[in-house]
This record gives structure tokens, sequence and C-alpha cells, in this order.
């Protein structure tokens, strides 16, 4: 007998060589019918995997995302058979799950993939699907696994193989087809029923440019046909929310291919948006006991040789910059933090003068791959909403939990109502890694973990996720195709102080080390309004949008009246423009919804004699004739229902 | 005889042979008393020098700064040779005037010179002026030069004779000194009254640090007594005045070595002074028509080449930025203009949309050799207030005027009246110096020269000081020293939009080039800051200082009005703070004095019943006791005296 112990700590007793699809029957007939992949002592199996001792056991459906991972790992099985035998002499290479899906990579020689082929691999994918073979994992010694593949003339293969250990070499066989995989699969072919080709992409063996150029051919695939469908309309979806499609259509940024890549160019609409932001967060920090400072973008290399980054980012980044002067060096600035600790270096400070919270909207650069860039939320160049707060030890909890506040405020003013957070802490096993003394890493822990429950924040703690130099909280939203991405932050750190040689004075009058916190409540402005656009479709919250109503008279006749509106307007600080083209009411109507302009307000000769604008809103609501002032009482109501005051 | 030509253009005879000082003698005994110095068909000459032929002569006296520069220059013989007597040895180099006074450098072997020893050369140089010596320029032939100066072991000047044409080589003797010249000399040592040793520091034998170091020994001289006493003073004004000891008194920056050299940290107070110039401007702008955009920080080096600053400044600049990526090369920007080009390229234009008028705070990086930099005015990274209009030719007239007002508009703000205006246009005879059409640069020069005279502009005009690319106008203003810095700027550009073929489409539907105007009323933030704080000795206007007033309990029990008063203080958006430490009154106002807060608002008993404030300005005057009513009504109108509405 063993004795497998369950997630919720229970320990039951099963025969030697049981297998997880035995103990979940032994559960349940509901569970054995969903079960389709497990975990045993933290190694993902199969769920026909023999146990031969005791040990953990984790059992995952369609629901888990470990579930979806063997799931459509396997997929990618099926669809490497189908591929095999429609294009004799395409060789494989791999086929890992993703996010969302998967791809295999495939040397197609000198044929080319188009979206026209892929019902043909769907059908033969899905005909191997509905076929029901089970997928099965053998051990194969290293020399008959070389000998498959150079028979096949597979030198992919062959290099995988030739970095393995002989004994520790899996094959995995479905149907006829066989492939070179270490495990994780669902039981048999015939729980997917529906499979989708998406789309291909040029990719290199093994990332690396200098090697041959494969076919990308990524896929997805589900239990159901009716999961499928509602995928391919989320796809449609996002594709309107694209960030990318809305910044062009919105007129908020472009790329410049002379500029290069990864480094946005903010049109007047959209630097008018960030600046609104930017102010938005200013007056919050002033409220919240924030100066702000400003630094320069690069610092000598020396400034980044005390602070770290040189040695842990220097290689893979933007290289150091010369000057006519022999061995002088600048870098471009990775981060805001080591200026910062140079502005808090300029002078003393006495433990009466802390906390000394210093902000900045700080352009910091930093080297992706080429291929890595997309839109403005992986780019090269981009504002932190950075700032630096040094205090005393004693006075960390409450920071953070001010900290908190601030980010909460920010999140629910731009309706950011479904974000989850992360509280990342350090690994007791492996206290050599972090630096800090054990007592301020506990008061840290507990500070953060006891801020995030006091402002009843839906946290999961991350153990070992924390950084070397302190614990975080980090904020993540989705993106319009269920992405997740990181937003905001905030970050104990105990390193840089102990770099700088930062201090203040203690009421024992003995020098002692301030903390620091680094935080970012939006992370940086370029993912942020991404993320927004992606989130709102365009349609911004009334206070930020750039233009919230459009007037737009009847005709000629009426320019009069709209200057007069428009003045009004201005007057209750309203962002409005005319339309004073020669068009059609009609047409303007429908360029000022494409421009998702909130409000239209059309003037012609009832509005002009009875001093009433006829409101329009976004959408198409008619709001019918009223007056300039309860039209500004209807916006001011808006404002007020998303911005709150901090 | 020959014909001379005066300055007021009559010509008068006089006998071959003639000298200035006979020439002026024929004019009066006033002139005669007091010229100085000559220029001869633009060559400097000595009021001794024989003229034998017809030409135009201008005659100087102390007034004029070719005057002064010969006076000065002068004085640097006389102190050579106090030097040369009183350390035997001391080898002489070159000793120019500059803008206040002269230098000599010298190599005074392991001798070091300091403030101490000055007086001893300042009582040898007097008496030799006391002498009364004349000046006397004599011809000597290139091997006689070279023997003398051997003969002192002197390579210096074998160096500089040795790169001299034989022929041209003269030297200047007055007493028993004689020295390599080239002229520029008064009559004789007697008009100097008084010579002061300012300072020495260390300068490299033609300013290349791989040379021998030598001492530059600075001075100044003055033909009476009591101009030299008024020049210290005004030094020791300067000094009061020096913008980076208020930079740091006032805690609005700071430098690290760490960062690095001219590149400048703003601290908090600092940083909110630079916002509110901002925000000034950007509320103008807006008025204006300006739309605000935002770039990056660098930009692929081939946007340089495309806009020819690659070739212009790269070799002399920040060398290119590297990448991990072979042949991937970025540049930090000195300048805006490529990016805001690739922003007006990345969408066609209409006649009917320009003029586009793109601003930006943009923080550009230009190389300085470390020698060079100076506080805020000169230093290696810098924000400009920068804009570009892209309009079409007929447009530029009003563009002009319209960016000359408001020009005017900030300088008149900030209390700078005492500006001066240049307008440089192109020299007519090297016309393939220019980019451009004739009759565009006539257009173009004609608009700033009728702007320039409609807004009662007072200017002066650099006939061969425009740009390649086009003319300009510049305003300058003086430091504490007195010396001219450009801060404001407007210039005409055809070049760019060739070089980035801009292009909008004309009412005739062809396409056209537009002109570019290059703007920036403040020049940089920081040389601005710099000016502004050296122009008001750290006393900025009302409406822009970082703390407009503060409030002074004079115990503790009334923290509580003052708590009400700052609250109501802020009610009217006047930035104050309480000084709530445990000190005297006394000690309260006299620091509010050092850090130039403009008002002190006293409170105690009285005050706090009869619900006042007892105000007392910066500078001493006592307002008495008034209501918070009256005293916001005072700020109100004291701002209102300064800034304008735009």
């Amino acid at each position: 007998m063993i004795k497998i112990t369950l997630p919720d700590g229970t320990i039951r007793e099963y025969a030697k060589g049981s297998t997880p699809m035995d103990i979940a029957k032994s559960i349940s007939e509901g569970l054995a019918r969903n079960v389709i992949s497990a975990k045993f002592n933290n190694t993902i199996i199969e769920t026909a995997t023999r146990l031969n001792e005791d040990g953990a056991l984790v059992l995952y459906t369609w629901n888990d995302s470990e579930g979806k991972k063997a799931f459509w790992h396997s997929t990618s099985h099926i669809v490497a058979q189908a591929i095999e035998e429609l294009y004799p002499g395409a060789k494989l290479t791999i086929g890992p799950a993703i996010d969302n899906g998967f791809y295999y990579d495939v040397d197609f020689g000198d044929r080319t993939l188009s979206e026209k082929d892929f019902p043909e691999i769907e059908n033969r994918a899905m005909e191997i699907a509905r076929g029901k073979h089970d997928f099965k994992m053998r051990p194969v010694p290293k020399s008959d696994a070389l000998a498959l593949y150079k028979s096949q003339d597979n030198q992919y293969k062959v290099e995988l193989i030739e970095n393995l250990e002989d004994g520790s070499i899996t094959f995995c066989d479905h149907d006829t087809f066989t492939d070179l995989c270490r495990g994780g699969h669902i039981p048999n072919t015939g729980i997917v029923k529906a499979i989708k080709i998406l789309s291909v992409a040029g990719a290199y063996w093994r990332g690396d440019e200098k090697n041959a150029q494969l076919t990308r051919v990524y896929g997805i695939s589900f239990p159901k046909q009716k999961d499928l469908t509602e995928y391919l309309e989320l796809l449609e979806e996002a594709k309107k929310r694209d960030h990318r499609k809305l910044g062009k259509e919105l007129e908020l940024f472009t790329f410049s291919q002379k500029v290069g890549q990864g480094l946005p160019l903010w049109l007047p609409k959209g630097a008018a948006l960030r600046e609104r932001l930017e102010n938005f967060l200013k007056k919050a920090q002033k409220k919240a006991g924030y100066e702000m400072v400003v630094t320069p973008h690069i610092g000598q290399k020396e400034l980044y040789v005390t602070s770290g980054h040189y040695e842990k980012y220097g290689a893979d980044s933007f290289q150091p910059i010369h000057t006519p002067k022999e061995g002088e060096e600048f870098l471009l600035k990775p981060m805001n933090c080591p200026h910062h600790c140079e502005i808090y270096n300029s002078r003393p400070f006495s433990y009466r003068e802390l906390p000394k919270r210093y902000a900045e909207f700080g352009t910091v650069y930093r080297y992706e791959q080429s291929g890595e860039l997309h839109g403005l939320t992986r780019v090269r160049g981009f504002t932190q909403d950075d700032a630096h707060i040094f205090c005393t030890p004693e006075q960390l909890d409450q920071e953070f939990k001010n900290v908190i506040d601030l980010s909460l405020y920010v999140l629910g003013s731009l309706g950011f109502d479904n974000f989850t957070a992360q509280v990342s802490l350090r690994d007791l096993n492996t206290p050599e890694k972090y630096i800090g003394s054990v007592s301020n890493w506990e008061k840290a822990e507990n500070a953060i973990l006891n801020a995030a429950k006091e402002k009843g924040l839906n946290f999961v703690v991350a153990t070992g996720e924390a950084a070397f130099y302190g614990p975080k909280l980090d904020f993540m939203v989705k993106d319009a195709l269920g992405r997740q991405w990181q937003l905001g932050t905030i970050q104990v750190d105990y390193n840089l102080p102990e770099r700088f040689d930062l201090t203040y004075k203690g009421s024992d009058n003995e020098l002692h080390r301030p903390v620091m916190i680094h935080r970012a409540p939006f992370g940086s402005m370029e993912r942020f309004i991404a993320l927004l656009l992606e989130h709102t479709g365009g349609n911004f919250p009334l206070w930020l949008t750039p233009q919230q109503a459009i007037i737009l008279p009847v005709s000629e006749k009426h320019e009069k009246y709209a200057e007069k509106v428009l003045n009004s307007l201005e007057n209750n600080e309203i962002r409005a423009l005319i339309d004073r083209r020669n068009e059609t009411v009609g047409k303007k109507i429908r360029e000022a919804e494409m421009a998702k302009i909130p409000f239209m307000l059309i003037i012609g000769e009832n509005e002009e004699e009875a001093n009433t604008v006829s409101v329009r809103k976004h959408g198409g609501d008619d709001l019918g004739s009223i007056t300039l002032a309860e039209f500004a009482g209807l916006v001011t109501k808006e404002i007020n229902s998303t911005l709150k005051s901090f």
C-alpha cells in the first residue's frame, strides 16, 4: 500500500501501482469523468501513470490552468500528426502549451503555410481526435531515440536528444504518431472536441536568429465546440479593443521607423491624456505628502555599479555611452532609484524629517529584443510614475498602508475593479538569497500582509517570489485577451540604502539606515494607458477623456451660438470643440461616435431660440433639449461618480 | 595727403604719416585726452601708428568695448613685466584681454602662486604704470624673435613664433619689457591708475590637457581708482547673486559626483519652481494654439543622419549607444526637432490644417568639456521649452509676430525688462552658404525685421550671423556679472523640411514644403532659472516664488489659529506654511528673511482675538495687522502687477 496526500491535507491509502485515474474514481465518478492531468510530488504526470511510493497528488480538470496546459500540449501532438501526414518531409521540432493554446515549430522546407491551409489541418486533426487514441508514455534508450530521428533526417530532434541524458528520455505515442516528450498529457485524444489553427509566424530554431527559420503554427483547442465559438468571439472583440488599433484611431500615439521600434511618439491627444493622468496623480500625491524631483536620463556608469544595476543588466541592455574624454562612460537610466538615492544623500536627515517621499515621472530606457516589443505594453522607453519613500523601520507599516490607499484610489478612479494583487515573500528555506536582517524582513512582510488584509485586498501570496532586496505587492489587470499584466507595484528595499550608504540621525543621536519603498501606482504611463484602452475600449472615464463634448451646429447660421455654447462650456471647465465643417449633422454624429466623444450637443433653430442644447450620448441615448447649466450639472455628476476625492 | 573717413561718414584730409592721436587732436582736445586705441580699415592699431593711405578710422576711448580691450591687454604687459621681475625664470606664454579684464598664462616651474602673492605683483605693476612708459610696436625678423626666446629658454613663445610667417612678427616694448605681440595697446602705461589681480587657476598650454599645466593669472585694471572700488563692490554683490550659491541656499538643485558633472538634480523646491514656470508657459501656449507632444530621449542614429545633426555634432558629442543587436545604434537626442518632424510626417496635412504647433518640454543632452561646465548656465543635459511650428510661407509673417508676443509676455512676466534682441541675417556676399531659395530668405528676413520693428523691440542686426538653414531672432539678458547670455530664440528653418521631405497639400491640390520655426521663449529651463536667480537675487516674482507666505505663531498656544490661517490661505491659492518650531519669533523672522519668503504672517494673542495677521514683508516693511481677506487682496494685487494675462 502507498500513502497519498491530497491537496486538502487528507491522507488515503491505495494499492501500490494505482493510477491518478483510479484515485479519482475512488473519490467520485464526477471527478473521474473530468480529471485530465495530475501532479505527483511536484512532477506533472499522466492520469494513467502508476504510483509506486507515498506522495502528494493533485488532480487537474479543464478548469485548472495545469489542466488546460496538458489539454493544449496534447492537442499539439494531434496537430503535429496531422501536419506530418499532410506535409511529408516536414520536420517537427517543439510544441509546447502557451497561455492561450499551443504552438508547434515546424521546418516545412521550401513550403510556406498560409491561412487557406488551416481547414485541412484542422479537419485531419479532428478526425484523429475522434479516434479516441490513448496518449502513452514510454522510456527509450538514447541510441534508439537518436536512431529514429536520424532515420527521419530530423536534425532538430537529434540536437534535442543529444543534450539529454540516457535513461531520462521518453517518447509519447498516440495512434500512429510518436514524439519525443517529457510528458503531461490528457488521457486520450477523444476529449478534444474543437481545434482551431489561429495563425502562423516565423520563429528561429532555439530563438537564435543565426539559426534556421521555422514556421510557428499557433492553435487552440477546447473540450466543447461552444467554448471555441465563445473564444473566437472574444478574439474578435479583443481585436476591436487592441490598444494599438485604438491608439491609431484616436490619434494618441505613433511609432516611427527612423526614431526606432519600441519608442512611442505621443501625439497631441495622447500627450494631453497622459498629462491629465499625471496631474490626477500629482494632486493625490501632493495631499499624501510627496515632493516632486527632476533627474537626468543618464548617469555615470559608476552610479549603476554602486546600485548593482550594471552588474545585473549591463550586458543585455543599452550599452554605455562614451564621450570624447577617454574612460568617461554614461548609461541611459534603466531605473530612477539611484538618482533619488543621490538626492537623499545630498544632505543629512534627522528622524524627525522622515519619511521623505521623492516622486518623479521618470522616463527610463531598457533594451528589449525587437521580437518582444508589443504596442505600448512592451517598449524600450517608458515613463514610470515613480516615487521612493525613505522612512524609519517603524514607519514602514503606515507608509505601506498609505501607498495601498493611493493605489486603490488610482485603480478605482479609472474603473479597474477587477484587479488582483500578489504579495511576494521570501523563501524561508533559502535565507542566503536575501539581503537585510531577518527581523527587518519579518517586519516588512508582516507590514505588507497586514496592510493587504486591513485594506481588504483580494490577494494571493507567492512564497519565494520576493526580490532579493525585499518583499513586494503587485497589482495585476487583464488585457482584452485576458492576459495578465502587472501595473502598479510597491516594493520594500533594504539593498539600495546599504549600497548608497543612506543614513539618518535617530533620536539616540546615532546614524541609522532608512528603509526604502519603491512604488508606482500606474506602473508606467505607457502600459497603463494601453491597458486602460483595452479595458474601456477607448471610452475613457469622463474626467479623463480628451474631448468631453462636441458641438454640432445644424448649419452655418448657428456658428455664433455655437461659439457662445463653447465659451460657456470652457467656463465650466468642460473640454469641448465645435465641428464647423460643412457636413450633414448625420455625418457629424457618426464621426463623433467613431471618435468616442461622450456628449454630442446638437444646435439648430429651436435650441438657439430656447438657449438650450440637444444632448446625445455616445452610444445613442437621446437626453433631449436641456439648458447649459443642466448640461454642466450632468457632466459634474458623471465625473463625481467615478473620480472620488483623495 | 590721405583721406580719412570717420564713423559719421565725414571725410577729412590729413598729411601722410599722421597718427590717430594727431587726428583726435584735430577734432577736439577732449577727444585727444581720452582716445586710447583705434581701428584703421578693420585692423586694430595704436594711437601712435602712422597712417600712410586712405581709409576708415574709428577712435576708441575707455567707454568703448574695443577701448577696454586695448586697456586690459596693455595691462597684461605691465603685469607680465612685474611677474618677470619678481619671479625670475617664470616663462610667459599668452596674455589676452577677456570680457572683464585680462589674464596671463605663466609657467612658474615648481612654484605655486597664491592670493598672498597678489599685493606684491599689484604694487610692482602700479610702480611700472606710474612710469608713463610708451607702448611701442616694432617689426622683428623671425630669426631674431626665435633667438630672443630661445635664449630665455621659453619653449612656449618659440612654438608660437615658429607658427608665424617671417615678416608678420612684431614685438611690443615698454620700459625694460618686451613681448611678442600683434598690437592693440593704449598710448602709455600711465593711463592705468588701478590694477587688481583677481585670482589664479590652472590652465593647459593651448587648452590641451596632454600639454604642460600653466598658471592663469586673472586681473583687471581701470583708468580711475574709483572704478576699481565700484567693480569690486559689484563682484561682491555678484557673488551673493551667483545662482550656484543661491540654488544651494534655497535648496533648488544639486549636483552629484556619481551621477556626473553638468547633470543637475532638481530638489523638491526647484522642481516645483520649474513646474510653475512650465505651467505658466503651457497655459499661454494653449491659448496661442500650441499642442503638446511627448517624444523619447533617444533616436536611431539614422534619424540624426537624416537631420544632419550626426554629421555636424557626432564626433564631439555623446557617442552612439550600441545594443546587444549587431549594427543597431541609438543617439541621445541633442535636439527635439527631428522627433517633431517625424510626428508631422506621421500623417498627411492639408494647407487648411496649418499651422501645426508642436510643443514639448524636451530634455536634450549635449556633451560639453568639463572645463566649460558652469552651474546651470552650461550643462550637459537641459530641458528646452521647445516648439516647432509648421506653416505655409504665407503664414510665416503672422506666426513670427505671435512668437514675439509670447516671448515678450514671458520676459515681461518674469521682470526681465533689460533684455536686448539680435536679428541674425545672411551674408549677401556668400549665398552659397545658405539653403533655401533667395525669395524665401527675403520673405523670412523681412518677416523678422518687420515683426521686430512692429513689436518695438530694442534690437541689433547681425549680418552674416544667420544659421545656414535660416535667419533668427535671439533674446539676450545679462547675469550678475554683466555677462550676456542667450535665452529665448526664434529661428526660421528651410533645411529640415527638405531633409525630412515634409509636405502639405496646397489649395492647388499639389504638395508643397512647409516652413518650420524653432522657438523657445525660456531657451532652457536650466539657464533661464539660473539667470532669473541672478537677476532677482532669489527674490522671485510673487506668482512664481516657492513659498509666498510663512505663518509664525508667537507661541504654541496659537497653533490652532495658525492652522485656520493656513487653511484660509490655501483656499485662496496662496502657497504658505507654518513655522511650528519652538523658537523665538525673532529667530523665525531672521530665517524666513534668509529663505527670501515674501510675506511673514506673525500671529499672537491680539491677532487671534481680532481674527487678523501681522504682516511683515521680506526686507523689513511692516504692513501692520490686517484681515485675511485684506491679505489675500494684497497678494492678488501684487501678482497682477507682474503677471499679465496673455
